[in-house]
């Protein structure tokens, strides 16, 4: 019998010195993959260090998780780069958090743009093909966190790296696929038994309802990621984890089984 | 017949953005080891990736030049540091200079902390254990470049890293074998001349003359700092590069003889 | 008869961007000066114009906060300034606070070195006289908030700038004056109760109890300082006012009455 | 008989700590108005205070160029930013300015928003609007420099503020009146003779040619721009000033006839 497998993934270290953001001891224990800020958008050297070893304690694969040049804005603003600043950018950032894994004895599993950086990604071919690049030539082993049809999923699977299809639980979708804006009523789901159910239909049935009631079908998700800083985040990762296999879905870092 | 070898080393990338510092294309022609500003005190994912590319092409051994997070004061001011974030700081920025030189198919050979963190760390014991810990977590194989008889040395020494012995053939001594303080008259010796012969004899006899004429003899030194920054450098680092050879010693990355 | 006064000071607008620090917004009501991150050591120009907002509309004193270039240590590290760059951060610093305290219909009323600028003020004449000198050539009717006896109360003085001299009832004093280190155990004191009494005392009475038992006159203090980001600095803050008034003391920002 | 008048401007104090950028001890003498830089793309307190030390030796104006907050980018980089974050930065950055100004005994004349920002706001009325009431909250005497007919001419006016219209002349315009963009041959004018005619001509005339022989009619230009970091920027300002004034046109800060 197939064994069906997904991943739970969300964003991590991102306190910056004396300003802490997020519930990182809580919510570690409920997830299986951590996107690990690199330190321009969030994250420094203590809280990569302390993130890292906290990963390590609960099994949690590390990934990291770059972002735009801009900490006042937490990477949430686009702004104009071009492919080669997009590249070393993401080279200086992966590396920084693989060096941190290595120093603690482990392997970096995955890569996940953050913010503007990961919406610019999913439309702008060159912007992919840079990270991409970026990517593949720390190692080719890595895997790249991307929305399912996104310039950054294409680029990554030409490239031959293997791709982990995110899937967002606690948002809505539009009828294409695409995620309902922030600033529209009803882009998050608050109902933590709604967004498991989601999450179960969408491994099992492979499946989505858009808000409309439409049913979408946006391929095999590998991955679904979780928000760290919602009230509720804690309480959620944990339902979606024992729901999940409670349901018989296995859930485990994504480098185990994509 | 034993053959006698130096490594000439100098501080480069480190401009910032369009901030741009020194004749980093002038210079690499000129010497064997390239210590790579890493974004701390100065240098850019830019411009670490064009300062790589240009060592590679001039077949000049790379290794990271992790300073203080001091933008502003281009890590030239001492700044309070625990040994937690000496530690933490030195593994982010050589991380990031490492993967640098692997996407660029190179090996990382030295670590040599910048300005501020480099005299803090030769005199302060616990903040070298700090920065070797951070090497040797990264790489066995990386060599830290110190002064000799510093605290880093030591340190370096004691947890079985190889230590490449700086000299500076440009600066004053001291009789106790320190530099002498910049502010200083004499400190720094412009006649290039002068220069390639003190380390001349430096290698061959292994003593240097200090201020006062007495004759010093630190032990076998390993690489000479050639400082990019100052009017002449490119010049004296041609002289020295010549001098040696012509002098019967080999000049080539001190990775390869340590 | 004449009425005692006292002011109540709090840092506030220590937020950066998405990085929320502190509880302004329920602290304000209770405290009469507020002294405000001026983006080096934290604070950021949208941070600075909703806490002016904010201390408008509760009718508190704004004061500049000024603090090292460190935001990843949040300002408490020390670190080697020149008297040059300690006079012209103050400059900026001050005159960004000043210029958004205009333009919002205030005039400023003090300034406050942070963090480990406080610290080396209060023991460095010369770094003093550098902060006093930026001070006074933005406003001879600025007050200087410090400790009493220290250098930058000296130096202040000297400089015919008014000085509130502060006073911590929440923190543990030495025989000599001094603050007792947070690293000593019962360095603060968290009875909120207690912490009143010790308002009281030293408003009405003009001393405060060593830990030793020892009574202390430190002369007349003009401020009373509350942190923060304490856990129960609301409740403090809220305390404070109300006991010193209970007790006939009346509370207002210090530049009325000084 | 009336008098022509005209001012000549240049961005100067852009280095930032040890990293130097430009030429201003050699320009300064040759222009009226100074742009200098706030610490978001470029300068810091130090370099504020020299840069504005000099101009008052020089009796150059000063302004404030405020820019993006990105260091890294020169402030040369689109970013998203929302009239709110746009207003608080301008008001941020002008009012540090103004406060060193003031400290040296200046009153600041004007304010000229920096690369993409400047670009922004001509294009952009929210931006701009944002832009011109932080000015405007600031002081009401500041004159706004901005392309002519460009948004931020617009709302400038339109709040009542003083605008001074500004002009390339070493640049190629487009019959429309715009700029060709510097990424076009032909869109820089490298000869000194040449620009100086330009120049001329604008200012009697009321007329330049565009890169297609068209003759454009802007209206009255109020300050023509010279550009610090061009290889022959001093000596083209020099001839600027010269040959202006050898044309019987008076040249001198914008604020006195405007």
């Amino acid at each position: 019998m197939l064994r069906l497998k997904i991943d739970i993934n969300c964003d991590l270290g991102e306190s910056f010195g004396a300003f802490k953001i997020g519930n990182d001891a809580k919510i570690m224990p409920h997830i299986t993959s951590a996107n690990i800020a690199c330190g321009f958008h969030a994250g420094d050297p203590m809280t990569i260090a302390q993130t890292i070893a906290l990963a390590k304690k609960h099994r949690v694969a590390v990934g990291a998780h770059p972002g735009l040049p801009d900490l006042i804005g937490f990477g949430r603003r686009e702004m104009q780069l071009t492919p080669e600043e997009a590249e070393n950018y993401t080279l200086y950032q992966v590396s920084a958090i693989q060096g941190f894994a290595k120093a603690a004895g482990l392997s970096l599993q995955h890569v996940k743009p953050h913010g503007a950086l990961y919406n610019m990604a999913a439309k702008d071919e060159k912007l992919s093909e840079a990270i991409v690049n970026a990517v593949k030539r720390l190692s080719k082993d890595l895997v790249v966190f991307a929305l399912p049809k996104s310039a950054l999923a294409k680029t990554a699977a030409k490239a031959k790296l293997r791709v982990a299809h995110e899937f967002f639980a606690d948002r809505a979708y539009n009828p294409d696929g695409s995620l309902v804006s922030r600033r529209q009523k009803g882009a998050v789901i608050h109902d933590p038994h709604k967004v498991v159910q989601r999450a179960i239909t969408m491994v099992k049935e492979g499946t989505i309802q858009a808000f409309n009631g439409e049913i979408l079908s946006l391929g095999t998700m590998h991955t679904i990621c979780v928000h760290g800083d919602t009230p509720n985040a804690v309480k959620l990762a944990e339902a979606l984890k024992k729901g999940l296999r409670k349901a018989g879905v296995k859930v485990e870092p994504v480098g185990n089984f994509i």
